[in-house]
């Protein structure tokens, strides 16, 4: 409890972008957000007073900033397991809990009990020697997927691979692994729901995400044509995870639209598949995983408009007009767009914002969005 | 320049809850800004971590809290002219100018100006002696309205004079005064307008103000059944005042709407009128103060759903629940209604937030916003 002003105070550990945006949200409600970040730099660190520079896996570190806040939550995956449970056990309210986020920490686990849930997931199997891929390989075929256990984001951790010996040296790495099959699908899809420790649940419209080399480039809102028994479909499979899984906060659940739905990925905190909620709901995903972790009831979750189009901005070549000049000429170019930027140095291939644009056609709405991306990312 | 991030420094001047929204504007756009604040418990103080405690009449506080702005603006009206112009003539970019806030810091001033512009205001009088008031009464009638020359807000500053006496002791408390006419009145309006540098100009739907006791409760967006005429010549009118006073930023008019449309008063910055667009326009006000001042081309200022009720939040008796249970209440019973919190104690009649309530009926949107207003205020 911030004494200053009566409500609540939430820590997120990790100072990136989603941190950052979930500022926002905890102004709104009054609060201001408390956040463990590994460099001043940080996206978040930038924006918010009450910043704490020390790493996630330092359990010390932990205690520290756990002391004061009502709740704390997660802005990424990477905070070890026991770690979550020492805080626990020291009577820290942890949203989600060591027990829920293993199975967005570790593939294999995931793949397991999401199996045991019945859930259905891509063709599987555990990794210990290059032989077991191959046997993986003949019951399927050739090419296989295979998944870092642990750590993987963004197209990083996930190999398509065709021949023996790039599995060979892949096993070889050391790297902890399982193989799937290839999935041949119509689309990627993504739903997003949030749980508060009460049991109330709500789920986001179904978004179609389109990748470019592993990494989200756009995501659509709602996804266009999907088939509504689809959608309700997804919607409760991600409902029936956030349960099964004892999920307090958000859940995105990450899905292969093919002849069934199947699922890809989970993550648990707030997600770039919904960055489009901002404007494009009622209620933003940053306010909900607030209200979630704070046993707030939640937010409406209704879209503001038939279209919603987010597109990440990544960054561009070395060169060219500088940030801020980008920013002037889209707003030239394009007064409806809204712009976000996490206060991130221009890298090449990094996500330094994103870009979302709504409207009546979604054909239209994604040109927009795609056009604003690519001159914040090009200059032109 | 922020050199972290390549983009720019804005400094707001006041670090109240018009400083903490522009805060949250500020971030989206890669920002963060800049705050002079009087105490480390202003509601922006508490959610930005670039904040100078020091107050707003000490120039050697501006000069310091200047350097490394890229534009220094204001959250109020309280900055000595004088200041803004040593500010100024030492190379700060300040918007608006001295010479265009004057208008907004006197209202003699103004009235004159206004007058000069051949804009409707009220029958007006500059007042030395009492004698001006009767003077000013016999031509008129009684009542009159006596004004605070300066510092007057949210009715302080402003009294409905119906006798000799009660003006005579005004007078002598020595305040400056100016007196005008009681307008015979259908109800308030007010339009916003944004100007930048170059000369880009964009003005806000036309909304009805609801006051109680001078304090605005309640902002209907867009006004209910306004003849589309009388919308369009209240725009005209802010549009050939923020050209005319040369105004950069924001300006809010507020107007009385009677056989025709009538200047009542002038704010420069963002303004309560204009909450209602961090959900009910495309681009919000306090993003449109950024990019006016930074001279960035002005966003689109169409709403975004048919009906927009902005209602303010006061604060309540002493006692009952405290607000973080509240909160949590109205939550529950209206998962739509979007909450802002300034970070406020609470006080009695304090304004410690506001609710926004988007639909497509105006009459039940604006039922549930003045619900959710006084589930805050009351706890009930």
């Amino acid at each position: 409890m911030d004494t200053r002003t009566g409500l609540p105070v939430v820590g997120m550990v990790g100072g990136g972008q989603l941190a950052r945006m979930t500022h926002q949200a905890a102004i709104a409600l009054g609060q201001s957000l408390r956040v463990l970040a590994t460099a001043p730099d940080d996206g978040a660190a930038l924006v918010t007073p009450d910043v704490q520079i020390g790493h996630h896996a330092d359990l010390d570190a932990l205690r520290t900033f756990a002391k004061g806040c009502d709740v704390v939550t997660f802005d990424h995956e990477h905070v070890p397991a026991e770690h979550i449970e020492a805080l626990a056990a020291g009577g820290v309210v942890v949203h989600p809990s060591a027990a829920a986020l293993r199975y967005a920490q570790d593939k294999q686990a995931m793949r397991e009990r999401l199996s045991a849930l019945g859930v259905p997931v891509p063709a599987w199997a555990p990794v210990s020697t290059v032989e077991d891929i191959t046997a993986f390989a003949e019951r399927t075929s050739w090419p296989v997927v295979l998944k870092a256990v642990r750590g993987g984001y963004d197209g990083r951790g996930v190999w398509l691979v065709s021949t023996l010996d790039d599995a060979k040296s892949l096993v070889d790495s050391g790297t902890p692994l399982i193989v799937e099959e290839r999935v041949v699908m119509r689309r990627e899809l993504a739903v997003q729901v949030a749980r508060s420790p009460f049991g109330q649940v709500a789920a986001y419209p179904v978004v179609e995400t389109v990748q470019r080399d592993g990494i989200c480039t756009e995501v659509l809102a709602p996804a266009p044509d999907l088939d509504p028994a689809l959608a309700l479909m997804a919607q409760r499979l991600a409902i029936e995870l956030v349960i099964g899984l004892d999920v307090v906060g958000l859940l995105a659940v990450e899905l292969f639209e093919s002849d069934q739905l199947i699922v890809n990925e989970l993550a648990m905190r707030p997600h770039n598949s919904g960055h489009w909620t901002i404007e494009g709901a009622r209620t933003s995903q940053f306010e909900q995983h607030l209200r979630a972790v704070l046993d707030y009831p939640l937010g409406e979750t209704s879209v503001t408009a038939p279209a919603v189009v987010m597109a990440n901005v990544l960054g561009g070549p070395d060169g060219g007009l500088p940030i801020d000049e980008r920013v002037h000429h889209l707003f030239a170019a394009d007064p409806g767009a809204k712009v976000h930027l996490y206060g991130k140095r221009v890298r090449p291939g990094r996500k330094i914002g994103h870009v979302t644009v709504l409207g009546d056609d979604p054909a239209e709405v994604r040109e927009r969005a795609v056009r604003a991306a690519r001159w914040l990312r090009e200059g032109e």
